[in-house]
């Protein structure tokens, strides 16, 4: 089968990749359709040291599975896998199990290909009134609503910083929660489409008042000192995306800052995709207009070059 | 009168410092001990940029005061000082009024004289069992408390990095709070005084399973590193010192691993002195052990270079 695979940091498409064979309680599912996200993006970039198949925001059919209440059921799925985990370490798990795998990211191949295998018990089913292009976002998705897991966000002054991918879809989530939310980027050019979904836009160099809470989602470390520098005392600020090898501005003015100003940081990754589909089915997300373009799968190679240029919304794969 | 001055990151002892005059809701102190704190030394540093008298960990006697209710009581004070406050700002009040001065640190004379002022509102009798080297203890002792507002100790395995004197205040606070503390330094040296107070002690390069809540004191990056590397995921790490001018080993995986691990970190400063008070006459802190030496208010620079040194005790000053 096709599949995207990384090795030594090099990316290509593999036309005659073995495909995978479900294991026992696993389900076979034939991929419809894919997302690249900016973990993908890092991961090329050699992040992490990670071999194999890309790919873990997907949306597919189960073909195959020893449970035969699944066969033919269209479903998205969770992406840390421990399927042997007791709960006995007390982690949130399986997102912090020290045994897990992660799909499309440790050691277990991923979803940018036609098929994939995943555990039963990480497969959701998808609404019927979701269509694919939708529920290929509900793991982004998931990851936004685990933002109000982790903190209160109703009523909060809110600025998500980042007007990405992901940074929409939290501004989405947490407006939705209630939260009076500001969208900020580096560039006018930038704000057109928070501006189009409603939201108070502000460049970061404009003079405003402190957050109550400030999301971080740009994956540079300027944006990390602007969080620093705009949330108030006793504030929150939420981590969601990871620096490359850049140091900060000023690290120990930062810290400092967190001290004297008692400011909460909470580093945020995966979250629950009930109700990333249920908002989805729920119609209150926009996904639609944070689709940049659709590729093939055998023109992965292209479509990540694409995914790589700045301000560029999301690059669906289809096999 | 004397007082310990701090003007162009030199300290000297002035001779004729005029003694201040209390304001209308003011109390003015005759202090009797003054403790020398890390802050005070990276006053010195430049880490701020105060010129005045230094000194804000103090006991005293009120000796004029327009409310007679205060005058011959023995006091401490609080150090954020915001007597206009209505607190409209909706911040925790007065520690993060933006208005505010602090004893000795930010616009305000502090205690290393022979007299200071405070408003009636900043003082606090101290119980007559707790005696004036005890007492003196209660503004550090109330930021160890702090902790124990900010996140939930009983029960959790937590780990007190920096076996100096705020951390074996903070160890004995989160102890008496429920934490199970292990008590964490560089050098073996540095482990007996905590050992004696009966802790759990660990350098550390030794190999430890990861910990619930992390406070950090050390002043030192890689106190920082140290406690991103050894929390567990969704644990919290309590910031209580603050960093010079240094960066630390590797910010962007320090970063990452925040996020990764979903690690929780909160910034810490003043805390409620009642509570700290409470303490001290119930005689659970030990903060005798924690004395290294008192000196004269007039050597004040002497009693610095002491302080200054590595793993030196609390330094005391009297008038």
């Amino acid at each position: 089968m096709n599949a995207i695979y990384l090795e030594d940091n090099k990316l290509s498409v593999r036309e005659s990749y073995p495909q995978p064979e479900p294991a026992a309680g696993e389900a076979l599912i034939r991929v419809t359709l894919i997302g690249v996200c900016s973990t993908d993006l890092e991961l090329v970039k050699g992040y992490y040291p990670y071999s194999g198949v890309l790919g873990h925001e997907f949306v597919g059919v189960v073909e195959r599975c020893d449970d035969t209440s699944w066969i033919g059921e269209r479903v998205v799925g969770t992406i840390n896998i421990s399927p042997t985990c007791d709960g006995a370490c007390g982690l949130r798990c399986p997102e912090h199990c020290p045994e897990r795998t992660v799909l499309g990211i440790v050691a277990k191949d991923g979803a940018m290909a036609e098929y994939v295998t995943l555990p039963t018990q990480n497969l959701l089913r998808v609404p019927a009134n979701v269509p694919d292009p939708s529920a290929v976002f509900t793991e982004p998705l998931a990851a936004a609503v685990r933002i109000t897991e982790q903190t209160a966000v109703a009523g909060q002054r809110t600025a998500v910083v980042g007007p990405g991918r992901l940074g929409l879809l939290v501004a989405q989530v947490l407006r939705h929660f209630g939260a009076d939310v500001t969208v900020v980027g580096r560039s006018e050019k930038s704000l057109a489409l928070p501006a189009k979904l409603g939201f108070v836009t502000a460049q970061n160099n404009d003079d405003l008042a402190a957050f109550d809470l400030i999301v971080e989602t740009t994956a540079n470390p300027n944006g990390f000192a602007w969080a620093v520098e705009k949330i108030r005392p006793n504030g929150t600020i939420i981590l969601k995306s990871t620096y490359a090898d850049t140091t900060p501005p000023n690290f120990a003015a930062l810290m400092a800052q967190i001290v004297v100003n008692e400011i909460t940081l909470i580093g945020s990754r995966c979250g629950p995709f009930q109700p990333a589909l249920d908002l989805l089915a729920q119609g209150v997300i926009d996904v639609s207009v944070l689709i940049e373009r659709e590729f093939a799968l055998q023109d992965g190679v292209a479509a990540f070059e694409h995914a790589a240029q700045p301000s560029v919304r999301k690059i669906l794969l289809r096999p």
